[in-house]
């Protein structure tokens, strides 16, 4: 018998432990989570929880009772499923709620990401697409600008998920207007105020990172003069 | 509380403010609203009325409760959801409702869209494919034929949506027989005389602008000699 | 009130009427039948019917009630739907049914079709893919081996839908062996013996058009020598 | 009446006879096995049953009655569906029971496989992507490094699927490491101590596969120096 499960039931279908096992389903079909790939995680301000998918499952089919519950101000685990490891995301998960007080962090394999990482140097960088405008300022209130330049920073990808805490952490700090990391040949961290905001944010930086790969493939410059 | 409730409840599925849900979430398994992107506008002739999509929110999650409703007539905001902005659409929907009467207009930023204009120039041109019979003649009844020539205008883009007004009003004069306008790196804008047909002349084009990329891509002309 | 109902009316989904509508769900996930585009016929052998979906209509909304009903005999009408129109493909059908015996026809307008009308000239020829053998032997009983040239002729569009049926019939006599026509600019006719026969032969065939347009894309023979 | 109905009659999803249903269903959303192309084996240790999607079907519409059951001593058939063949892959399911203690074997049309059968020759390599994680070392307990180079034989396609019989097995004996073995110009066979792993490689290895043949168009080696 697994303790705390009362942390994860609910009637709620925007419980966090439900949200994340409907968000993985999304994903899923967008094929950022195939193999056992990727990841997300969510925290309850309120009642200073952070909920977090395990590692090494078939994201589409994770249920409720599949979910770690941690304690925020401690980092301890509240609940955690039998036979189940914790994700190796979570030092990365957790950098983001600590250094940018995020409210939710997903971490897909997404192809595109992975396309862009081989295409761009140190970061992804795209200008003058409307869909820009679905991103956050970071740095100061309100949305991006149609002519803004998305910048988005590229880090080297290390053998194991843990080892990418230092470089994750250091894009974060380099990069205050930025709201996701590129791993190369990995995937991507996208976070936000909200599981609902992350979930925007990665839709449009994919959006825009699958508009990269084909502007590169048609010679079109991603940054605008 | 908020007001005009009546407006929005119906237990017909092909109420404006519940097929605007629907919509929406087959817009978005095209992958043309994701990230809140696009939006859609239906009005209501019988009533007087127009239904819109908010601004900036989850386009597949929309629920009737979320729907503006305008009069027509003055434009007055019949109904306001609480906490929801109206769409920065809105006067380019109007556009199509008042110069060409329509019934419906759909904006995606199908990625098909931004490709063409980034692909070509003042318009987008394919003639000599069937799926061109699924668009109308628009100045006189009927659809066009399979070797006519389908035009889209393609305007600039805008910092700011309600910006493109001019540009949009504009292209609509200039190209009496245009359903469609495309907004460079943006997205484009289809209206019709009835939400279906602005439905399936989305669809249409939509097909006409993927196949367009790939011809391109193949380096044969979307306009036969 | 239209007539013929209860030529429809089933509790059935095996029935004729049902099966239009959830195959044309089915094409159009697949991107064939979008913005009225396609059609598809069920020939009923047992009562000597002909089940027709109407013209320009949106195909994945099509009910039972929408469907035409066809004498195989005297090809007349036995229910015409209230404010429908009969698909400008049935003289194609009846092409199908009358020279090669068929027991349904599909008509899409695949992406892959129009692609390979394009960068093939009479035939689209394929050989040396496992999937060729999903296809039948036509002239003689059993399918296609693996090392089997699948040939399938391409005719030239014609400006109305009808017009198509002298070039279509002319193929089909042509080409013995062959289960379908391509359209240039256009899309596909598939038949087969019976209707999950043909959609199996749609599906693999689409399969091919899509490889083959890709092989093409990277320069490799699609007939291995 | 088919004997041996106790076999695949279940209330439980996670039967075999009802997960081959529905894993059917998943692989044909992916494309995996439209126009009866590919097929799936699940072996029930326990009860020292195989259970076997039977051949030339549609495989999203089978249903648990469609199942054949073997013995797996005596590989005797337990259950025949009356009007259905068994899969012709059942020797290469087979192979992988006898040779690797697998659970569950999965053979698939996927076209990402059939292009790298085209552009790769004896193996497919890749290396230095994180997806390369969810790959089982084989040979040793745990899972492959992210630096670790997958290495999936390729071999040459026969006329008839149990004439490859040969060829997979000694590709197996050759390549201890490998879960799978791409057929060239047909496809891919993937195995895995259970069903769950099997599906879980074929997913990865899909993703891999999809993302050689793009680093290969973009002129990108899969295999980092």
């Amino acid at each position: 018998m697994t303790n705390g499960n009362e942390l994860i039931e609910s009637e709620n279908p925007m419980h966090p432990a439900r949200l994340i096992c409907e968000l993985c389903r999304n994903f899923y079909t967008h094929g950022w989570v195939t193999g056992t790939g990727g990841g997300i995680s969510i925290r309850d301000r309120e009642n200073g929880l952070i909920f977090l998918a395990p590692s090494g499952v078939q994201k589409e089919r994770i249920q409720p009772d599949n979910i770690f519950v941690m304690r925020y101000k401690d980092q301890e685990y509240l609940r955690t499923p039998t036979d189940l490891k914790p994700s190796a995301c979570t030092p990365l998960f957790l950098a983001a709620y600590t250094i940018r007080d995020a409210g939710a962090c997903i971490h897909t394999h997404s192809q595109s990401a992975v396309l862009c990482s081989l295409l761009f140097d140190k970061v992804f960088e795209i200008s003058n697409i409307e869909q820009i405008k679905a991103m956050p300022n970071v740095t100061r209130p309100g949305h991006m600008k149609y002519s803004d330049r998305l910048v988005i920073p590229i880090i080297e990808n290390t053998e194991k998920e843990e080892e990418l805490e230092g470089a994750l952490r250091q894009a974060i700090k380099e990069y205050p207007g930025t709201t996701a990391v590129i791993v190369r040949r990995h995937g991507i961290y996208v976070w936000g105020e909200t599981v609902w905001k992350a979930k925007v944010y990665n839709e449009a930086i994919d959006y825009l990172l699958e508009l990269g790969v084909k502007m590169k493939q048609m010679g079109i410059p991603t940054v605008k003069n």
